[in-house]
C-alpha cells in the first residue's frame, strides 16, 4: 500500500515540476460562445469567464505588454491583444470543479486581478470554479447556519501561537448542555488550514447535510499540517524517514502527529463541548492529509473510530492486522479518489470488507486530484460519521 | 458638520481619481539599506521589504517586460531590471501602518505575487505593513484568545443571504449564563466586512486589551455596509439623497440602516448571548462607516449609548439638540482622526463637552486616512465602552 501512496506523491511532484515548465499552446479555438462570469470573480468583474464546455476565458488590460498567457492545468494558453490593449485568451475545457491558475505577463507570473485568491500550489493566487451538475450540495442556502470560527492557540510542541478554523454546527450555541463529536480534517501538500473552508466549502456541505437530516451535527477542526518539521523532529526525537522516502514528507506526518495529539485535540476538548472518546473522534484528509490520516490513525489505533482518506492512498489488511486494536475500535474506513487518478480504492475497500471491516470506497466521476473530488468525498464521508 | 464630512468624502474621491493617473517617479535613491521582509509577505517570500525609513522595496521576475512599476501612495515608482530579469524598485518613505499597493507590468495593474491580499480600494490586492513604534498592541500574543466567527444569515431586507464576522471574547464559551454588550463596527468605502479583522486586527486588539484589564469583554459585529442600495431604496421608500450629495453615498447610510436595524441587530440578539439595550449597544465605523454611524445613531437616538467615528467626521451641538433623547441616552461620543487629515475632532469634542456630553477627541500622530489611524482609534474607543 505504501507503494501506492508514494507513487501518488511522486506523481504529484512530477506534475508540480511539469507545471513550472508547462508548454505554451494556442488559445482554444473550438469554444462555444456561452461564457459567463465566474462565481469566484471579484465583485463587479466580468472576467474570468467559463463556458458550458468548461473552457476558461481570461482577460487583462496590458497595453504595453509583448506577451500575455493564461496558465492553467499544466498549460500556458496564448492570449491576444485588441486595439484597446486588452488581452484575451481561452483554455481547453477543464474538469468540473475548482482549479488554481495564474496569468503570465512578459514572463512575470502574477495573480489575475479579476479573480478572488486562494491558498494552494504553495501560493496565494487565482482560482476558478468550473460549474458541475452537482454543485448544489456546497452552495450557501437559507438553512440553519453553522459558523466557521477562526482561532489562535498556544502550541506547547512548537512553542508558538498556531492558527486553525473550526466549524460549529448551527445548533451548537442553542444547546449549552450538549456535547458533540469531532472530525479532524486536513488539507493537502502546499495548501493550508483555510483550504477546507474556502475551496472545500466545509461549512456549506455540513450545514446542508445536517438540514436535510443526512448527517448528525458534529464539529470539524481544520488545522495546518505542514511546517516546523525540523524543529519538532529534533525536540521529539521523531523517527528518521523510511528508506527512499522524501525526508520532509516523511516527517510531516510525524511532526503533525505530535502537534495534533499534544496541542490540537487537547485544546479542542478543553475549549469546546466535545465527546472526548474514540467513538466520537474522526480523522480525514486529502492527498498528503490522507497520508497523515493513515499514518496517525494506524499509529494511534484506539484514538479514532472513523478514518477518511481522500485521494490519499489506501489502508491494507496487513496495515490493520499490524495495528493492534485498530479493527476493534474502527467504525468506518473511507477511501476515495477521482476517477481520473487512482481507482484502486474500491479494491482496497473490498479487501477490508473481507476481514469484516466497514470499509467504503468512493470514486468521484470525471474529476482528478482536485477540490471537487474532495468536496464530494467529504459529502459522502460526513453521512457515515457518528451514527 | 455635514460640510466637513462631505469635504472628506470629496477628498477621498479626488484621491482615488488621482491614484488612477498617478505620476511616475524615479525609484527612491536615499534609502537606508536595512530592508527587512514584511510581515504581510506570503510564507517564504523575501519581497516586498520595508526599511527603517518606511520605504517599500518590491521585486518581481519579469524577464521580457519593458517597464515594471511599484504603485503605492498615489505614485508609481520606476523599477529596474537586473541580468536575471528581476525588477527592483523602492518607494519614498511611507507613513507607519498599513497601505494598499500594486505592481504595474507593461501597463497591467496586478497584485504583487510576494504579498498577502486584502480587500480595500475596491479590490482584493496587495497590502504592506510599515512598522510603527506602537505596533505591539495589535500583535497575536499568548493571552486568552477570543475568536472571529464567520457567519451567514438570511436578510429579510435584501431577501438574500448576507455574510458577517463576529468577535467573541475568550471567556464567552466559558460563561454560558453570561450576556455581553455589543459593538457594531463598520468598514470604510470600497472595503468590506473582512477589513476590521484582517487589516484592523480587531481580534488581537480586543484580546490584548481584555487580558490587560483595560477593556471589559464585549462582542464585536463586523458586517458589510455597501451594495444593494437601489433595491432597498425602492423597497423601503428611503429618502432621496440631500442636494449636492452623491446618490450612492447618500443612500448607503439609509440602506445600511435598514439592514442593521431589520436584520443584523435582531440576528445577533437571537443567535448570541447579548444584553439587548441601548446602554450595552455601541456603534462605530471608519471613514464612510463613521458617517453611517453618525447618521444612524442620530436618527435612532435612543438605540446606541456609545458612538465612535474614526476619520468619519464629527457630531455637532446642533446635531445632538435636534436628535431627541440622544444626549440622555449617550455615554460616549468618540471622534478621531489622523494628524495628517482632519484635526477638527478635538474642537468638536470640546463643544460637546461644553453642553455636558462625555465627548472624546483623539488624534493619531503621524498617520493619515489609513488603517493604523483606525486600529489606534479602536484601541482608544474600546477602553471607554460599557464601563
Amino acid at each position: 500500500m505504501k507503494k501506492i501512496f508514494f507513487s501518488l506523491m511522486m506523481l504529484a511532484a512530477v506534475a508540480a515540476s511539469a507545471q513550472q515548465r508547462n508548454p505554451v499552446v494556442p488559445s482554444f479555438a473550438g469554444a462555444v460562445e456561452d461564457f459567463k462570469p465566474n462565481v469566484t470573480n471579484q465583485l463587479g468583474h466580468q472576467y474570468p469567464m467559463v463556458n458550458s464546455q468548461g473552457a476558461v476565458r481570461a482577460q487583462l488590460r496590458a497595453p504595453e505588454a509583448n506577451a500575455v498567457r493564461l496558465d492553467i492545468g499544466g498549460r500556458k494558453y496564448e492570449m491576444s491583444k485588441d486595439e484597446n490593449g486588452v488581452w484575451t485568451g481561452t483554455s481547453d475545457p477543464q474538469d468540473v470543479g475548482f482549479h488554481y491558475y495564474q496569468l503570465e505577463v512578459d514572463g512575470a507570473s502574477v495573480p489575475d486581478p479579476g479573480s478572488l485568491y486562494f491558498f494552494g500550489a504553495g501560493r496565494w493566487g487565482s482560482g476558478i470554479e468550473v460549474p458541475s451538475y452537482d454543485m448544489d450540495f456546497w452552495q450557501v442556502k437559507n438553512v440553519p447556519q453553522g459558523s466557521i470560527v477562526e482561532k489562535y492557540y498556544w502550541s506547547k510542541a512548537t512553542e508558538s501561537m498556531r492558527h486553525c478554523y473550526i466549524y460549529l454546527p448551527a445548533e451548537y450555541d442553542k444547546n449549552p448542555g450538549k456535547k458533540y463529536p469531532v472530525l479532524y480534517l486536513q488539507h493537502g501538500n502546499a495548501e493550508n488550514e483555510q483550504g477546507w473552508s474556502a475551496q472545500g466549502h466545509t461549512g456549506q456541505i455540513l450545514d446542508n447535510l445536517i438540514a436535510e437530516g443526512k448527517a448528525v451535527p458534529f464539529i470539524v477542526v481544520m488545522d495546518y499540517g505542514q511546517g516546523q518539521n525540523i524543529h519538532l523532529v529534533e525536540k521529539y526525537a521523531l523517527p528518521a524517514p523510511p528508506q527512499g522516502q522524501n525526508a520532509g514528507r516523511g516527517n510531516a506526518s510525524d511532526a503533525f502527529s505530535v502537534v495534533l495529539l499534544t496541542d490540537i485535540i487537547p485544546m479542542v476538548e478543553k475549549e469546546y463541548r466535545v465527546i472526548a472518546d474514540a467513538q466520537h473522534r474522526a480523522m480525514a484528509g486529502l492527498s498528503m492529509g490522507g497520508g497523515q490520516t493513515r499514518r496517525i490513525t494506524l499509529a494511534n489505533p484506539t484514538t479514532f473510530a472513523y478514518v477518511g482518506m481522500f485521494s490519499g492512498g489506501t489502508i491494507s489488511v496487513e496495515d490493520v492486522q499490524t495495528a493492534a486494536g485498530f479493527q476493534k475500535t474502527n467504525k468506518v474506513v473511507f477511501m476515495s479518489s477521482g476517477s481520473k487518478e487512482n481507482p484502486r480504492v474500491m479494491e482496497a475497500a473490498e479487501k477490508l470488507q473481507a476481514i469484516g471491516m466497514n470499509a467504503v470506497g468512493y470514486i468521484s466521476e470525471g474529476t482528478a486530484h482536485e477540490w471537487h473530488t474532495w468536496r464530494r468525498s467529504l459529502y459522502q464521508f460526513a453521512q457515515l460519521l457518528f451514527k
